[in-house]
């Protein structure tokens, strides 16, 4: 958290992640180009690879322009010789030069991994080192990150060490609905043991502290969800409540932050898409998703919180199943683009720190 | 299982019981039959306590006559010489003449807990009886319960004591969304152990069974979530969907049931809220009530599935923080009386059974 704290410039500049050259991240990324006039709220950059971009181009027969810019040049406001073009094509920084033989549709290749792998790689550094505004990734698999020799299970490991090794916080956020979740991808019953005080107050901070700084909230409104039905219904049905939650809220309330809870899960989520709170912290993965999922199937964002670098995502997967269809909906993409660059736009001078304790309180 | 299939008469005579007199419960009726011409769909007749209720009456300010009626001659089409008051009156069986002194809103006493375990008996056993078609019931207390000295932890186990021993699944329905619940209420951690496969295999049958019986659906599409992320991720992260949820499903196939998954969690809800399944198999209480009561907060109903009787309730508690102040919404109540009246109109005769398995699957 020790970069400049530099009010973005008139449009974030965004570093937009290929994703799976096998997956549906090229076509999406074509499509959303198609479907929306992005310089009009962000400067884009794709991070990929032009052969690829071309391929989705053909498949989904725009008239869409490719423009290879290098790493320094690409977020000039018009590519040289291009004013026309300016607009509607769509600027690369080539990271890779693949044959298609090698990265047939629905299919992992270690060429294609290592590439995906590589976008990400280059994106990131970019805006660590203040070259771009975010990083809007397109998805990736698991089992390329291993073929292509990456220790990483996924994106958000990936960028928490290229970054700096901060523990990071995820996010699904939508317009009316936004969760954070203190476990994520684990067995449910290894979420329950991985549950622990500390974990949930730190998810609580860092919540705290992303609504701040990139979403001019200065008192986010958090809810947190308890584990158990419910909320434990005073103990009958479980004691995390009690035990974990409750202290950790306690914690957080102490030193300021306007956190309540813990709250049944099965209506808290009701309360805050109905506007009651910024945000709700749950417990585990589908705890989160299920209702953030239910009302924004479509327009859902991943949002890395905690990171010393702004990222969005896209809400799904590399979609082996219909990739190379011109199936896949850009919808999510779009999203996780606009809401890159809102927040981009809204970040704040270094907010300030809540570590103290509030003896007031 | 055993009770002659008749057809329901033409208009469903509805046991409507009034749950604990220091509750929303009385409040809810009163709004109910004053909002509505319940009449136009169904007979319904109260099973409580005409002081309670007149205090009701008094309270919201409405032009309602309370009738009593003696338990022989409730469903009785007009009652004797009250020609012009039949449909706007409220038709009541006194199944308590408590002192209003002994039930003051808010608080749990004993009288009221007796009364309100006695209203529940009554109308069960009227319905088990083949007197009327099924039960609606107001909310009551665990603690009243107990209280009075019965030995149900709730509603549900009374209800399948009072009618012979059923065991029976929870299912929470709206019009865009039901959910069937495999495990109820315990702690999360209780739930995991409870899991297994002879219980959602069992889940599953009754689900068909009451959708077959009651809601005119000849082959019910049933989908169930998994438990842990993306349905365990191929065993990445848990294994109870292969061990338990998938042989569970395959056995229900096996003998015709249109039973599929497990599914994700995070996605199945809104793929049956968008019409591709009659219902969710959920295996944990907030897996499926987080959804349900994101999308059908004011209007779910709750309904006892594998009861020899029908049972639906209101899908909120008794409010002891808002009961006397005319607050509370009969908005749950009146989807009780309408979805009880609409299943017990669908009510087929005894379903085919689905007992022996099909060779051919």
């Amino acid at each position: 958290m020790s970069l400049p704290a530099t009010r973005a410039p008139r449009k974030p500049r965004l570093a937009i992640t290929m994703g799976d050259p096998a997956g549906v991240g090229p076509e999406i990324i074509i499509k959303a180009f198609a479907a929306e006039e992005l310089a009009s709220f962000c400067c884009p950059v794709v991070y990929g690879d032009l052969g690829v971009l071309a391929r989705a181009v053909r498949l989904l027969g725009h008239e869409l322009e490719l423009v290879e810019v290098s790493e320094q040049a690409s977020f000039e406001p018009e590519p040289p010789g291009a004013e026309g073009a300016a607009t509607s094509a769509i600027r690369v920084v080539p990271r890779s030069r693949l044959r298609l033989e090698e990265v047939p549709f629905g299919a992992l290749s270690e060429a294609g991994s290592r590439a995906m792998a590589d976008y990400v790689r280059g994106a990131a550094l970019r805006v660590r080192d203040g070259g771009a505004d975010a990083v809007v990734t397109c998805p990736i698999t698991k089992e390329g990150l291993k073929l292509a020799g990456e220790p990483f299970p996924g994106h958000t490991e990936m960028l928490a060490t290229l970054c700096g090794g901060a523990r990071v916080v995820m996010m699904l956020a939508g317009e009316r609905l936004k969760v954070a979740l203190v476990t994520i991808h684990v067995a449910l019953r290894r979420a329950l043991e991985l549950l622990d005080a500390p974990l949930i107050e730190e998810t609580i901070r860092t919540t705290d502290r992303f609504f701040r700084t990139y979403l001019a909230c200065a008192a986010p409104r958090i809810a947190v969800a308890g584990l158990n039905p419910h909320a434990g219904e005073g103990g009958l049905f479980g004691d995390e409540e009690a035990r974990l939650i409750a202290p950790a809220i306690a914690a957080c309330r102490s030193s300021g932050i306007d956190v309540l809870g813990p709250f049944p899960p099965d209506t808290v989520f009701h309360r805050a898409y109905h506007g009651q709170f910024d945000v709700v912290v749950a417990m585990t993965h589908d705890h989160g998703l299920i209702p953030l999922k239910l009302v924004h199937f479509d327009d859902g964002v991943n949002v890395t919180m905690g990171l010393p670098i702004l990222r969005t995502s896209v809400d799904h997967g590399t979609a082996y199943d219909i990739a190379g269809t011109g199936k896949a909906k850009p919808t999510s993409l779009l999203a996780a683009l606009r809401m890159a660059a809102r927040m981009a736009s809204l970040r704040a001078a270094e907010p300030e720190p809540r570590d103290a304790r509030d003896p007031g309180h």
